[in-house]
């Protein structure tokens, strides 16, 4: 309803109900408006009957919702099914064009705004969450390893001649795989143990890219989530190593967004002049969204141009949808406050389990 | 999503594709401004989303849905569990106040006009389907029989002193039992027989009026639709009788809008200056919603005004939102193709049927 | 899926895993037999997905929903609008049949189990709430004034000499009108001031069941729900005036079954061998759905029977529905929680605004 | 509600209705055992409502969704907005695991069975569409031209020394940017014209074979879908030319699927022994679902295993989701009827641009 509508309106209700209801709505609008405009998530929560409204009236903007609109072409974004339609607010058109995953599509406005809307709304819950001086953050339809994969694709295309990938062990198969789909060479750095930690050996890093030369490492991958014994990758001497040497330096931050002890190192490493390329997350695990996306963060916008180009052809809109509600159903005060009850929950279970181990004679293995 | 939010999202996709968005945007505003301004049903049918979107939008009209709103009242519309607001779009007021059933409700100016506004749909529907000189529709949130009975509780108020309602035997308890529950008694009127039909004996209607008084009859009940023999009543005649002795006539037109020969009937009575008070007709058998809501016609405002005054406080606008929902999903063309089908179907049975009968030497009985 | 589409699942998924699923079934299917086989609320809530999946089991027990079934008759179930269809879960037979608004459906056995146990489950819910000799309910897809009027016709029904309602005087139009609508005449008793209250003038009320013969009375109408200064009614004494003169009793209990306060007082009614006939309560006020339902009590199944029998015809499943999920969604701990956190908020309030009277050189007038 | 809970609703609803009801599930049931049992379309569509339903069966068969969890691990399946969970039915874990896309989870046993189902009748369909021998089809959760990129990769790994992928000329990024991508060098072979079209240059492609070494060559991408005047690639010389030169053959049939003169041309190339290792084809235009997956076949378990291999990590289910609701929402009739009704419409098209093109002087270029 427009005010010309409104207007018809008081011919059936009283203008003063009337004037109520447009000043309610004016509210959800102006928050909308500042959300658009500042590019900022809220401070609280947007209800959810207002974020869905808002992402139907996005969606209304895709030229296959036009009224009328018969699609003859091969990309109309027609859907078959109903359930499949409601299930996607009708947006159809996916993100991105053939050229680039973040490029506009002129037929798919509303899908167009939701997309880049999201990744500024990303990027601000991001700095709310202590990485302050990232200024690029996208959301990539493809969980983390394979959002891994194409940084490192990414990495080699503009080191053609670099084959290794230096790797601080870590047992699990979804990094160690990223790095072989994208046809390198991992070299594991075995970890040194200290005080019943297993931490990175960064000696031994040094060793190895002097053994190749730094043209031939494509990247240095370090990772800061993992099941103890091993500690969190030494990020910020890692980081230091790649700005000496030249070599890019990809951080697996699959679930540290809400650690902040991770984001300290993180952003430790940063303002040591370290160098940092992409930072990779998973949407899940950091923003409790079904699995399928990831967030690349990066600190120059020549590497987000990069990755944004080396994505071919249109992709998913799906986990970019999740985060964009996600986010909004949390508000900053949502996302500050899950960091925060994170922090209790851990207290409270490393308290009994610190009594516990000394009733029992043990001792705990943390990193 | 207003107009300043929208020049703000010129900033994140180029202002050509949103200007394609905007006009399409423009053009759903003005089928929902000219629905509102002129009260008629689109010709063609909306679409669904922008339905739903519609609704939803009234329902942030209403004083539970503005934000930050607290319900101190007893009346505050809350909804407890959030799969119960879904199915309601968030509606909770209900229509009508205790005083009128048709009343605006200060606190729900959306579930306000979304009740009006139906109303009005519905006006404009009857005349449609061939009700032209109809001057108010009300949709009444219980199923015909229950609204039979307030009918005639109306009317029981006007004429304290009536007793009896006079009635051509149909077997069907439920509108028998609208009388019985009004707590009048029914005079049943036996039909005879002609041609194998059974039809109004509207003599013995007329001898049954001089043998009560007219002050004693609360009113006469005419019935259109029924299972052969029994044929549809003979309305004009009715009607004529209750101008004559200037008795209320109550018509029991359950599934009748769908029956061109019905409403030809009723127009009949009309234009032959025949008395009709209500006419009562379910929402499910003309206009395919699910069971539990009628819509009461009358010719004028005095008795409309009667009955929305003895319905005494509020009621679901469920029956409500589902007309609207129809009614636009099926646009006027929508209703008349029904009509049409449905003369098809009737057509295509009826030369089976006889052809059958010819065969197997039988005969068809029907109204 | 029955047992045999999972037994061939195990050639797609190893038979472990979906064991753990089979045993995850089991106990929800556990919870959801004994609620039918118990008719007892469950002590936790359920999770909403699993009343909507459950809700759809019922409706698909609905003949509409068979598969090949296509409807000839007039009252098939078919609903035009997909969206119509979605907001009822597919269910669209409402409940009753011509004779009795509680009458199983022979072809809706989903929405007759799904009415009847909702029925049965509020009887739970309203012994758990404190009315435990209370032995029938029933949800009526009407609000509470015409439901009034509903029990008001049906005494009417059993006292057809009666003319008139006695009822302590409430500033309140709806319950006047349900008196009105019946077209019986309401004997409006004073109250008188007592400790700044107005209570209950009962022997006023004895006075004038002595000025009208007893038999002309057709019931006296308490009230527990009022505003300040209106005290509510000495439902106690009324009632043994009542089993005194042999007059039926009407509760109206509109949001009274929140408050413990009332509950007790009509506990205590039923104690002293008060009568007691229908107590009457909002679905709306008191279990937070949205308006268009009430509930009915009673002591005695032919009391239960008669209000049964008089509503004519089929009726919405809607409110019974909205009950249905909400009472599950509570659990019999949600329910009580919501009388706990009223009692505690009452008392908040009552302390910071005795203390605020105090400072104000003001009183307090409650009921 | 399971068979105890139908018995125990006999109390409440009479068993002669309870078992047309019963008799009504059963058919759904036996629908859904056959499609598991068999893993065939079934030949009519599945009504909206059972497809949901049968979604909701299964992911309440993943363990986030067992009543009473408890997630503690990283991986829990946890979403915080409930809009989003109900936008993806609450599945959460997506598919695959670390080693494979293809994987089953132990902790999601109706997501992994909802994949797994999906992927053979994604395969049956591909069989009624006309490629008859294919042995594996697997949706894959990402657009055409990174699912090509996942393919190029494959083949590199198996071919670590080539670095060429020989392609006939098309003019449209996505294709080509999944070469580079892939860090592969793109050897593009100009079309020859002929009657009008552009043609395949099959010499040219043999001339270039023997130019590189053909281990050095990747492999070689055909491509069936384009614009006029370049004409689809003569899949079958280019496919005989790869098995004569043992190079892998990857078909780029983006909207292939639905082109009966395409899948012939398919269909010949392996029947007369041409090699062909990866078909990859969208499903938004192919399927009639919102962008964001591809399907890929293979006539080789081998091909199948290492394509999902490659896969590193989990992956959204939602392209499959969507899939499986279309597919069952179409039935093999549907499927087959959306091919005919292409066929038509290029028909009705082309006779009158025939005329049209004969009135004006014009001719049409074709493909």
């Amino acid at each position: 309803m427009n005010d010309d509508a409104l207007r018809y309106a008081e011919r059936l209700v009283p203008r003063s109900y009337i004037d109520l209801a447009r000043q309610a709505r004016r509210s959800h609008e102006q928050q909308i408006r500042q959300i658009i405009e500042h590019r900022k998530l809220p401070e609280q929560p947007l209800e959810e009957h207002v974020i869905e409204q808002w992402i139907n009236e996005m969606a209304q903007m895709d030229s296959n919702n036009f009224e009328g609109n018969v699609g003859v072409g091969e990309r109309e974004g027609r859907i078959y099914s109903s359930l499949v339609a409601r299930r996607h607010s009708l947006l159809s058109h996916g993100i991105g064009r053939s050229g680039d995953i973040n490029a506009i599509q002129p037929k798919a406005a509303g899908s167009s705004l939701l997309n880049k809307l999201t990744n500024e709304l990303v990027l601000d819950a991001i700095h709310a969450l202590g990485l302050r001086t990232i200024t690029h953050a996208v959301v990539i339809p493809m969980a983390t390893g394979m959002t891994m994969t194409l940084c490192l694709l990414t990495f080699k295309k503009q080191r053609p001649q670099s084959r290794y990938v230096l790797w601080s062990r870590i047992d699990q198969k979804s990094c160690f795989k990223s790095i072989l789909t994208a046809n390198l060479e991992p070299i594991i750095i075995e970890q040194i143990e200290n005080n019943n930690y297993l931490q990175t050996n960064v000696d031994e890093f040094e060793k190895q890219i002097h053994k190749f030369n730094p043209h031939e490492i494509c990247c240095i991958i370090s990772t800061t989530s993992c099941f103890a014994p091993r500690a969190i990758d030494n990020v910020q001497q890692i980081s230091n190593l790649c700005q000496k040497y030249s070599i890019p330096h990809l951080i697996n931050n699959a679930y540290g967004l809400q650690s902040t002890k991770i984001i300290h190192e993180i952003e430790q490493a940063k303002r040591s002049n370290g160098r940092i390329d992409y930072i990779v997350q998973s949407t899940d695990k950091n923003f409790l969204v079904p699995v399928g996306g990831s967030i690349v963060l990066t600190y120059d916008s020549k590497l987000f141009d990069a990755l944004s180009h080396a994505y071919p052809g249109r992709a998913s809109i799906t986990p970019t949808t999740d985060m964009f509600i996600t986010l909004l159903s949390m508000g900053k005060k949502g996302l500050l406050d899950l960091v925060q009850k994170r922090k209790n929950l851990f207290n409270l279970f490393y308290e009994k389990l610190i009594q516990w181990t000394k009733d029992n004679d043990e001792y705990i293995l943390s990193s």
